[in-house]
């Protein structure tokens, strides 16, 4: 059966009209956010969505709200045709990819110039924490703060990246103006992250978790995957092996988060990697447990060589 | 002619679902947030969103999260059934009163008691600011900051305002989902606040600023006047009178804005208030002015008694 036709919106004006429209016709949306360069990943969150709703919006957007200027936001991989062709061969289809050119230029010039000259980065405040949207001088200067949740784990060492996250996540949800939308658990805190702020802020749009997609050696798929070497990612198995173990061994009743870590960080280091953290906390409040007594969910990031790995594992005992 | 009737609605749910039965029918919404205690600025507020939409819903929300722990939360006037009356005798009258009891309150008792005991005033790092919410231990924490704007004028004395303002005015669109929302131009900075808001976020709603109603004796309507004695009220229309002249000084060309905000803060002051700010700004970007050049707003807030009253005057030269 051929699949329908998929249809591929830039504009934020048209997006919404194409969803408004389809709503005034009874349909419900599911909206499925990614910054492209699709993986299996990626396409069972569309899977997922496709069982929520009606129809599916898939967004292709690399966010420069979430990278700070030191980051890789140049350098992250991207290639359009590519996901167009992977989303056209999906099992049922996509309606719609919403890929925008940027959605932090909103078309006056006096933003640019005024506003925008006072947000470049040299002319801040020491100490204080900007993205490659401030850095950019776009005039943007609203952003949303999730303030308990993007403190630790990834906040600690991205401090502008969960600010980012939420902020263009709530710029698609007035966009696209879905009824459901769906996050990887393989981002653990963003899920939490955004699950906390559309309850917070009265979104209505149901957040469902989809669950982290490994390859067949176990490695989290990741679109930044493609830049470790094959050397790199024999290494990098290391995290998801001893994320496996720990686990195991949590279920046969060590519950100590100390030696459970203790063990993951070891591992991960005699495999060449660096931890950048490596943490066991409460699956709700992601506050670091010192033993496992509710549900909690292992928490990693580390790198290996230019690339910065996360992966996790729910612990239910 | 027989007024509509009016309704009245307190749940979220609801309220969100009165909407989309209205737009399915092709309504256009219009909304008036208000903390209630109504007065002639409010119903011109709502005279204004009727000229721009089919429907008229009136929030009546006191806002603990723009209140910090030592500001007049609990003294703040309210007068529902005298407000619900006023809104009935609306000439074309008002279709839905959105009237919740807690916006704060996620049903939820994990978060209520662990989130909640947590976020505690005296539990907070030092020096955090915090609003009633946070004080009330209910477990919100996401918060929108516009972050050039929130800073100067009322954001100084004020420091949780403007993120409160901005957090519920969000909460308040994503429940009632209007098309249009009026705001008063007497809080000028809020006006601009929500307008940059709106802007940054791509929410799909027209704001709409209406102009400043006073008193025949050229006092800014505010509900916090019923506070001030026959005597305070009397010494407060210094206010208004050194704005008129200095408006009109200006346009005679003593442009030095120095020279201005001296005369109307010596003003002030000699009949008894207490000056919090006084400043011209520019009417966008809220920076403050050395001279007029540009389209400008003389912002005052003054202390009489207990009240703290605003004022502002344009200044197009």
């Amino acid at each position: 059966m051929a699949n329908k036709e998929l249809q591929i919106i830039t504009g934020k004006d048209e997006m919404r009209q194409w969803s408004r429209s389809a709503r005034a016709q009874g349909k419900t949306i599911g909206l499925v956010p990614t910054m492209g360069y699709l993986h299996e990943g990626h396409l069972s969150l569309i899977q997922e969505s496709k069982q929520h709703s009606d129809l599916t919006v898939v967004s292709i957007y690399v966010n420069p709200g979430q990278f700070s200027p030191s980051e890789d936001l140049s350098t992250y991989p991207s290639d359009f045709n590519g996901d167009v062709n992977k989303l056209k061969n999906i099992a049922g289809g996509v309606d719609v990819v919403f890929h925008p050119k940027n959605l932090y230029d909103y078309g006056r010039r006096d933003d640019l110039t005024d506003a925008g000259k006072k947000m470049k980065i040299d002319d801040l405040e020491e100490g204080k924490v900007v993205s490659c949207v401030e850095n950019g001088g776009m005039g943007h200067e609203t952003w949303i703060r999730v303030e308990r949740l993007e403190k630790g784990l990834c906040g600690s060492s991205r401090p502008v990246f969960f600010r980012g996250v939420a902020t263009i996540v709530t710029k698609l949800f007035n966009i696209v103006e879905p009824d459901v939308a769906v996050f990887g658990k393989k981002d653990y805190q963003q899920w939490r992250i955004i699950q906390r702020m559309v309850r917070d802020l009265d979104f209505g749009i149901k957040i469902i978790g989809a669950e982290l997609v490994r390859d067949t050696d176990g490695l989290a798929k990741s679109s930044r995957n493609v830049r470790l070497s094959p050397q790199e990612r024999e290494k990098a198995l290391s995290i998801s092996e001893s994320l496996f173990k720990a686990k195991t061994a949590a279920e046969k009743g060590r519950l100590v988060c100390r030696d459970l870590k203790d063990s993951v960080i070891r591992t991960i280091h005699e495999a060449g990697g660096k931890v950048d953290y490596a943490e066991i906390v409460d699956q709700e409040s992601l506050e670091a447990l010192e033993e496992i007594k509710s549900p909690a969910v292992f928490c990693v990031a580390a790198w290996f060589g230019n690339v910065r790995l996360v992966d996790n594992m729910e612990i239910d005992v």
